[in-house]
């Protein structure tokens, strides 16, 4: 057990966004009222997995929509507190924990709100080990684990519980759901004993990676280093390209932000262009036409001066980037894996290649 | 107290189904699914408003979503009761009673489905006195009493509970749920008291009523007598013109069955055309471009020989028909009633004028 105060939500953070592959929602958002919440009930208890009891019960606090929405529609504070009690009343048992659905600028740092407001400890841990665009696409579905009974609140007073046969069910649920209010919810779903957290269906370590990775970030600036580099190296991943963004197209489509986004090269990627496509998450890297890295290894776009990454909403025309395509975890490599993760689930035609094998060390 | 039965049944879906005014459901499948209901479980008992006792827990049974899916795609049985009991496990409370949400061919009847499974008893009542689309329309929403929590479930093994800030709302996210589900839904909604009931929160004596016109009905054709006029003098209604269906156009919009009908006038209406615009119930009828009847008052159309309501489904070419405007209960009158259900709600810039003004006797 270790706690978890203001300079560690701010690392967090950082290291968050980086493995939300420009999802998960707006870092400084999620920071800022992670870190409010903290100043007024004291630092949030984060445990490891394996400090976990077989028979704890631990359900993840997260918001649902589009990001875009959210930058503008602040959540009141109250509503992801109100989906988590739900769920507890609904199941007829108060959660012992909360955790992290994702990895990503919000998501990683909503559940500290939960945490510190309730006074419960958080696991160190989260469904994806990066940011996905949809509920199902978590291990845990690999495990046979339900994301129901699932609780959603909005920021006017309205909330649900769905009960569904499978993950898919839930995702499309809660998807109109969240449409309807107002593309943005605040979510409680994927109720589990300590027991099926141990057993894999969670990535363990995922808030201690994200605190790391924005500690380099920070340590490495501070001493005029590298920070991108730092990244690439830490994460055993690979630069795939330098430029300068000269066209990002938006839409908010079905409480989804979608995005293209064009990069032109510079230095030795000068005279090549490199499209990235985007579901809230990266899904795909396009050099002069070919797929370069795609879901679900990680494609991370990070400022080419400070290293800190930069999320879908953020990005500007005229900004100067580095691409990094980064491994994801073993489990979203296997068979079962690509079919809810893979290239061809998001609509692309071709198979997943592993980045590292695309680009030798 | 009465015992209602597989007879009773036959007189309840037809009265139901002119109350229903187009909409409401296919009656001669609710009435297949209620008369096997009591075959198997005994007759239910029906009370009275008046019989109820202060702390008494009703929960309204229902199907929602388009009749003309209802068709094609009939309930499994076991999902009314999954939502109806789900309602009570959420409100930590089991209900006393189950009544009918509307009067309609198959909302009146599916309540007898839960009532026979359950062995509780059902109330003579319904909440609008004839069939709505919306969820929120409805008397007791005129009471302030909330339509939530509320349970739906599909045929599948999906399910919800929702809880909103109003019955709008409920209508907007329930709505959307159910087009998720394949357009239709077995839903549990307005929990109320035997006190809310006995208070003017739902129409009492509904289903008595329906049972007399389809008795009515029944009676007058083995006379040999009129049962069109029979079924206009009970209701204190008018004969709004008889004619050949000449047209219809159909289509499933939102989890809406909307329609129009053209009728051309036979008779003393000959020359003349009728047209119905319908979304699951009609809302206007429209005589040579002029409306003559709208909703709130209820839009009946019987066949012009035995006086048997055909549903908006069931409207076809070349059907003789007569069309009915009776008078709506007079809480929809209200100016506040017609907030809710007059014809500017459903997009129509005309005032309601009462039909018995518009056609003196």
């Amino acid at each position: 057990m270790r706690l978890v105060g203001e300079p560690e939500l701010e690392d967090i953070a950082v290291g968050a966004a980086i493995l939300g592959t420009g999802g998960g929602g707006d870092p400084y958002i999620g920071k800022l009222l992670a870190q409010e919440a903290v100043r007024r009930h004291g630092p949030v208890e984060v445990v490891s997995v394996d400090e976990l009891a077989d028979d704890d019960f631990v359900v993840p606090s997260a918001m649902m929509g589009a990001p875009t929405v959210m930058v503008e529609k602040l959540p009141r504070g109250t509503e992801a507190i109100k989906a988590f009690k739900a769920l507890g009343d609904y199941m007829g048992r108060e959660p012992t924990h909360t955790t992290s659905i994702e990895a990503g600028g919000l998501n990683s740092t909503t559940p500290f709100v939960t945490a510190a407001q309730l006074g419960i400890p958080l696991v160190d841990a989260d469904g994806m080990g990066r940011a996905f665009p949809e509920i199902q696409m978590i291990i845990a579905t690999m495990h046979g684990i339900s994301a129901t009974p699932m609780t959603l609140a909005d920021e006017k007073g309205n909330s649900a519980v769905i009960d569904t046969i499978d993950n898919s069910w839930t995702e499309r649920l809660a998807r109109t759901l969240t449409v309807d209010f107002g593309a943005t919810s605040m979510i409680a779903l994927y109720p589990m004993t300590g027991e099926q957290l141990k057993s894999g269906a969670f990535v363990p370590g995922t808030i201690g990676l994200a605190e790391e990775l924005g500690r380099l970030v920070r340590e490495t600036r501070a001493a005029h280093g590298d920070p991108v580099g730092a990244v690439v190296e830490r994460l055993g991943a690979r630069r795939l390209f330098a430029g300068k963004i000269v066209d990002i197209a938006r839409r908010t489509e079905a409480g989804w932000a979608k995005a293209e986004a064009r990069i032109d090269g510079t230095g030795d990627d000068a005279g090549s262009t490199l499209v990235l496509q985007t579901q809230n998450e990266h899904l795909v890297a396009i050099r002069d036409g070919e797929v370069v890295c795609s879901v679900p290894d990680l494609i991370i776009v990070v400022d080419a001066e400070s290293g800190l990454p930069i999320t879908t909403e953020e990005l500007r025309y005229g900004f100067r980037v580095v691409v990094i395509g980064a491994p994801c975890i073993p489990d979203w490599r296997t068979e079962e894996g690509l079919k809810i993760v893979g290239p061809r689930y998001f609509g692309y035609d071709i198979d997943f290649v592993p980045v590292e094998e695309r680009f030798p060390a």
